[in-house]
């Protein structure tokens, strides 16, 4: 399996993105502050990657506290998470994963007998729980996904929402590989996903590493291939999904969507569970990163525009709900309308957690 | 005025587009076979501006023979028409060109007491006379398209329909031009076009130069800015104009056009009436060139794909008449149905000659 990111006794190693495809190389966080940092510049990117990885930051934070009191550990502990948080703001995994570190610290510190010690160890337990969560998010997805595509065909995808943007596996792209797993003959059509090139950088690689036939193209240029009949599905991720089921990804997903709907091509999204926000009612609500405009201006250090010139470089744009044709979720797909959906799955949910 | 390409003593001068916007370098063509490894490297590109060069190729390469009789010269001619005749396919004004010359060259060896002198003077006259006829149509496409744009506003164009892609003013960037000049305040949002960057690289650069607000954006990025409301109309060039109206035009030009039919946002084309190809009946006629996997593989010399992932590179797609607002030409604006459009100006036109 791709090493995305891993729990090791030296701190938090991660696969440095930036560096692929042509060089696999490693670096390994030793404190919080190296773990925001990490997520800041991108060296590991994709929303459920991000959460994984901000947990795994608490955790490296608190393993490493030389505090030796609980109350100023809760300290360390506030502004930990507080750093971690500030690192992206439209993934909602990154919030929901900090929550969900603290939150439990704030519930240990209530236990009788609790030290800062047994702190330690349930917190690096957690995050390793979550991890391991993430990747069998990503196979479930891929189970409940891989039907909906075709038997044979072309698949279109958009940015990275593969291993490479998960714990392992991926989401659209888990289930992509669930579906050749499951004998479809699929080949894959990856935008090379502008500024950034994840699509052309990272899908790539890590298809062709599990033999998965790929072909890279610019951005522009699905339209034209379409119009030709030559994708047969669109699946992509999701950085944060709205209660209504309007969808924000990578800049450009909206394009691929109205492109697939001229096109009369499904649109499919997979995403685990904590990228849906409940909380934001539409996508209106989510909050969209501005990146340096240095992303766009220049390719591998040289100046491509003209001084003087505007820079638009959204990292995500929002996909209202009606071009999606289903959210594939691990606990199985939506359709819309997508509140009612998500509600029904919801209750679904607490029936089997009371059965 | 921005000097794209120039007849000279010396031979047939190109501003090296490849270069901008950091360098401004100038290239001469002393020979017709230069004239034909600067089209086909891109050194000049944009479908008016290949044209004009290819006429100027053949001119150059009668200037430059060292045929003694005409039939010798003959010979010559044919070569040079074929060679500047397979550097790109798509663009129809370069055949168009190169017919009109050799047209010429025929008519002229009917003449009596014709010799090589005077066909000489005769072909680099008449190189002349289009690079001239060039500028006045563009100037023409400013005055007739400049009425379309809004008063006040934010155009969106894709590539680099501009001076660069003209003997000067341009079609797409001569109406935004002539638009600006007539008072109207806009805005430009200049796609950066992948794999070539000529929006990034040669749009943003000659809007700069006269002082109109330009801001570049990835190809991915326009839909998200339409669906924020943030584009009035759409402006293109063209490559080849088929006789119901379809246009074929720098890759992701189709996907613009489709996403500005979701938004209900104006779509203009301007290009040159030698654009026009009546012969070829649909867009599904006209051959779209294929480029280098390199230009989408590497970026400044590093390669950003890895090893053994497809490529997609064409140059070009179709985007059928139903998506084209308008067709700005220099003889005037056609609407659908363009096939009588097309028929009603000609008539126009012959009308007009005839008077």
């Amino acid at each position: 399996m791709i090493p995305t990111l891993e729990w090791t006794d030296a701190g938090v190693r991660f696969l440095d993105q930036t560096k692929l495809p042509l060089e696999e190389i490693y670096v390994t966080a030793t404190s919080y502050q190296d773990v925001a940092t990490i997520i800041r510049d991108m060296i590991v990117r994709g929303a459920p990657a991000i959460g994984v990885s901000a947990a795994m930051g608490v955790a490296l934070g608190v393993e490493r506290s030389k505090a030796t009191t609980l109350d100023a550990l809760t300290s360390e502990v506030e502004t930990m998470c507080d750093v971690l948080g500030k690192t992206r703001p439209t993934a909602v995994n990154l919030f929901w994963a900090i929550e969900r570190m603290r939150l439990l610290y704030l519930a240990l510190l209530k236990e009788a007998g609790i030290t800062v010690d047994k702190i330690k160890t349930a917190l690096i337990k957690e995050a390793q729980t979550m991890y391991d969560e993430d990747i069998a998010a990503c196979k479930a997805m891929g189970k409940f996904g891989a039907a909906l595509l075709p038997k044979e065909g072309t698949v279109l995808t958009h940015c990275n929402a593969g291993a490479l943007a998960t714990c392992g596996y991926g989401t659209a792209l888990g289930v992509i590989r669930a579906a050749v797993e499951a004998g479809s003959k699929i080949d894959v059509l990856a935008d090379e996903t502008r500024p950034y090139l994840q699509g052309a950088r990272l899908t790539a690689w890590e298809l062709l590493h599990d033999g998965i036939k790929t072909t890279v193209l610019c951005d522009n240029m699905s339209g034209s291939l379409m119009r030709q009949g030559r994708i047969q599905a669109v699946i992509v991720g999701a950085d944060r999904i709205a209660a209504n089921g309007d969808v924000a990804n990578k800049i450009g997903t909206y394009s691929v969507a109205v492109l697939a709907k001229e096109h009369g091509i499904p649109f499919y999204v997979a995403a685990p569970w904590s990228t849906i926000d409940l909380a934001t009612e539409t996508g209106d609500g989510i909050p969209i990163e501005q990146r340096d405009a240095r992303e766009v201006t220049h390719s591998n250090g040289k100046q491509m525009t003209p001084d003087g010139c505007g820079i638009e470089n959204p990292a995500f744009d929002v996909t209202p709900a009606k071009y999606v044709t289903a959210i594939v979720t691990e606990r199985g797909v939506l359709r819309a309308p997508y509140a009612e959906s998500m509600q029904a799955m919801l209750e679904l949910q607490t029936e089997t957690a009371n059965a």
